[in-house]
């Protein structure tokens, strides 16, 4: 187990020195520009794959990996490796360090860690095997969910207004009638702020599985819960939510269900 | 000028000092559990107020102030001190270190220096009175603006999706249906990242002189444009349109005009 950890952690590493110096750099503001439409996978997503993927060929050879960028590996160890370089392109294309590199382990039953690595601020977030802590450049403690259980005192974000189709961003629309302060565009990052105890709901749509691996494995390691809206599991993907607190996420899918 | 250059520096320094053990504190979500609604008003926000005003008797005892938390002070020398000690203070209670410190300097004219600073990332920046420059953790550089003339080229911001009035969403969904790209959420620091050329136009509505003077200072000394949606001054608040370019900013009026 501590291998996994500290494999992670050396992934988590190595996608960070990838991308660091290609955050913000003039080059990427070129290559924008020269594009006809919009296009947010950027050389430096594909770049700390494959550095991430170095690390597991040497260190974890029979593991499966599947990778945002580089689609999937199959391994023979039962554990899977779950990997989004770059989560937040929008955010990192514009400059704001709310995107992350996220990475998690799961086996049969879903994730068993999970990191959300912020390169730019220099914070890194991880949870499960016994994990659960947080480092920065001001700091850093263990990660523990707020212990907030009312809608009405619920601190809410999500990443876009639309968050869906239209009966989604309805569904949401009404959780938002109720929560305390909902608050926009912070893609990962709002995740890793949850499993701190500074927000205390985050619910989205249309995620993938890389998308929301490595936040489970933060929140469930800080106390809180992420499931469907349905309440089911959403390792896989789909639509989130996620909650400081077993009542507030209850309040949340009632009001989800409408 | 270089008095005034460097009492900003200290000001900003007094604020960053008396802010950033405050954030994130556990006092802090204390606070806001204990509040029957929403108070953004913190401690810090006042108590970094007044570590700039103490600044200010000390260094400048006669220019004017007019601050968020303390209103005016009338001074005789015809320059005023404008500041906001928190912008963002929703950001801030949510652990998001997106909230900014805004500093101005202001003549009959409106703002001739300007500084935003975000002291958990640790970056600054300061244009104006021969001041075009941002530091942070990872380096830092000149302000410059983007660059981008055309609105379908844009990265847009605003803070909240509602931007203001029922009519001024209107105007801004006309800006954003044609902009390349719309994000939500960052306060101050969106005219921080236009100013350094990752972000090409921000729009809101509902702001005071102390939410905008400090970005009018950044953004001018960057080679950019901040008006309000008429085109006109707007350094005394109100609706405002900061852009890259001159030809952006003539494209986004003429779209929020309809």
């Amino acid at each position: 187990m501590q291998h996994l950890v500290a494999t992670a952690q050396a992934m988590a590493d190595a996608a960070r020195a990838v991308i660091l110096p290609k955050f913000r750099s003039s080059a990427l503001a070129t290559d924008n520009k020269q594009q006809g439409g919009f296009d947010p996978v950027t050389e430096a997503d594909r770049a700390a794959e494959r550095a991430m993927r170095d690390v597991l060929a040497r260190e974890r050879p029979h593991d499966s990996i599947l990778g945002e960028e580089y689609g999937t590996r199959d391994g023979t160890s039962g554990l899977t490796w779950v990997l989004d370089p770059i989560d937040g392109t929008r955010a990192f294309i514009c400059g704001t360090p709310t995107w992350g590199v996220l990475i998690a382990v799961a086996d049969a039953t879903g994730p068993i860690l999970g990191v959300v690595d912020q390169p730019y601020i220099g914070e890194r977030f991880i949870g499960g095997l016994g994990q659960a802590a947080w480092t920065g450049a001001h700091g850093g403690g263990t990660l523990r969910t707020s212990g907030v259980t009312r809608l009405d005192q619920a601190r809410l974000f999500t990443t876009f207004p639309e968050v869906g189709t239209p009966e989604d961003r309805a569904a949401f629309e009404r959780v938002a009638a109720q929560a305390k302060l909902t608050r926009y565009g912070l893609d990962c990052y709002a995740y890793a702020l949850l499993s701190i105890g500074h927000v205390d709901l985050v619910i989205e749509a249309g995620l993938n599985a890389y998308d929301i691996q490595g936040p489970i494995g933060i929140i469930e390691a800080a106390g809180g819960i992420v499931t469907d809206w349905e309440g089911g599991p959403v390792h896989n993907g789909g639509r989130a939510v996620a909650a400081a607190t077993e009542s507030l996420h209850q309040e949340a899918l009632a009001a989800l269900k409408g």
